[in-house]
């Protein structure tokens, strides 16, 4: 299947080390950033660490996202919804966009380690009000740090995947268990995309308190509820 | 060290479960139940198990307890502030209150998978409020299911405990790290309860979704940061 990833934010540690992972994995990927020039120099350097044949390169957000096929938003909560007011007609229909954003208090100048609340219930959720129909939304890796993905070993994170839409779920399950170490596993509808983005928050007090760079694993389910386990 | 852990609403599952656990850690523990036949037959079920040297009895709410020095609470959202209120002069200054609950929106009708919105924070807090002072407030256990803590392997779910008292929730660690498979971390301020109680309501959605009994794991800590490794 030929298939090209954007991510948003992609010059940010959180999308470096995404963006970096899925070149790792063989995807083509696309790294986007209001510059293109900055996006092309993070793309120079995942190139350099994922290897000569890796397939990624750097463009302006509007432009990667109108030509990729889905679109990982790793943007900060402030630029959020004012980044998908402006790409709102670069998505293509039945584009798939993977929202990891957390709506972190640290956006307003609070703490990391707390949540704003959003109304209508999580990032993800506003993404998807925000979105033109036909664009298919799914939260999905807010838990895995940036420090662990631009890492050298396995991501030792389950990433548990909400949409309302059961095929493009199943799809970011299978993109996201390519990365080493990682399981996904559904967690349902969008709306539960709240907790998971509350879970990073508590994380990231815990690598606070614990000097530590923190993932979650899911115990207990049955074999098949795991991807890529 | 002797002390005596009372479980409030111990005759349900979960706190039947818990007080099972600890009575096999070799703690004095006390079920305490509206109704004390109820509850001295749940303590006699426990010795079942737990073998006759087991140290567990069984009592009325109010009179559990007066005599206890840690109390968990594991009644549903429902009662939780009615309980509260109605034991208040009951608590002893010093005793150390451990808040297991979680408002599940099934509370009121709604679902399992959901949690409804507390004024203070969480039920942790709303728990905080509602105590005389002197009483020292931890929340905890919240993550690991009944069917686990009822069923006889090691219990595989990290427990994040958090309270605004550093001792108190070092004593709750140092409980909670007694059941086999259960590491015990420190998840800070008593705020933090919030998310603890909204990932019971994921692992609830996920059990439902995937016909399992999960847990959570938390990893990547410096092994400090685990109590009970």
């Amino acid at each position: 299947m030929s298939r090209t990833i954007a991510v948003l934010g992609g010059t940010g540690a959180e999308g470096f080390g995404l963006a970096l992972r899925l070149a790792q994995a063989r995807e083509t990927v696309i790294i986007g950033s209001r510059d293109a020039k900055r996006a092309q120099d993070a793309a120079d350097k995942i190139k350099q660490r994922a290897g000569a044949n890796a397939k990624i390169s750097g463009m302006e957000n509007a432009v990667a996202c109108a030509v990729a096929d889905l679109i990982v938003l790793t943007v900060p909560f402030e630029g959020h919804a004012t980044l998908l007011k402006q790409l709102k007609t670069a998505f293509r229909p039945g584009s798939i966009v993977v929202d990891a954003t957390v709506p972190l208090a640290s956006s307003v100048g609070g703490r990391a380690t707390r949540t704003l609340g959003v109304w209508q219930g999580s990032a993800a959720q506003e993404t998807a009000e925000l979105l033109p129909s036909g664009v298919f939304v799914v939260a999905a890796f807010q838990n895995v740090g940036a420090e662990i993905l631009n890492g050298e070993g396995p991501v030792e994170c389950d990433v548990i995947v909400c949409s309302d839409d059961v095929e493009a779920s199943k799809t970011v399950r299978e993109l996201a268990a390519k990365i080493p170490g990682v399981r996904a596993i559904d967690g349902g509808k969008l709306e539960n995309a709240r907790i998971l983005e509350q879970i990073t928050a508590l994380l990231i007090g815990l690598n606070i308190r614990h000097k530590g760079h923190s993932g979650i694993r899911i115990t207990g389910l049955p074999p098949a509820a795991y991807t890529g386990r």
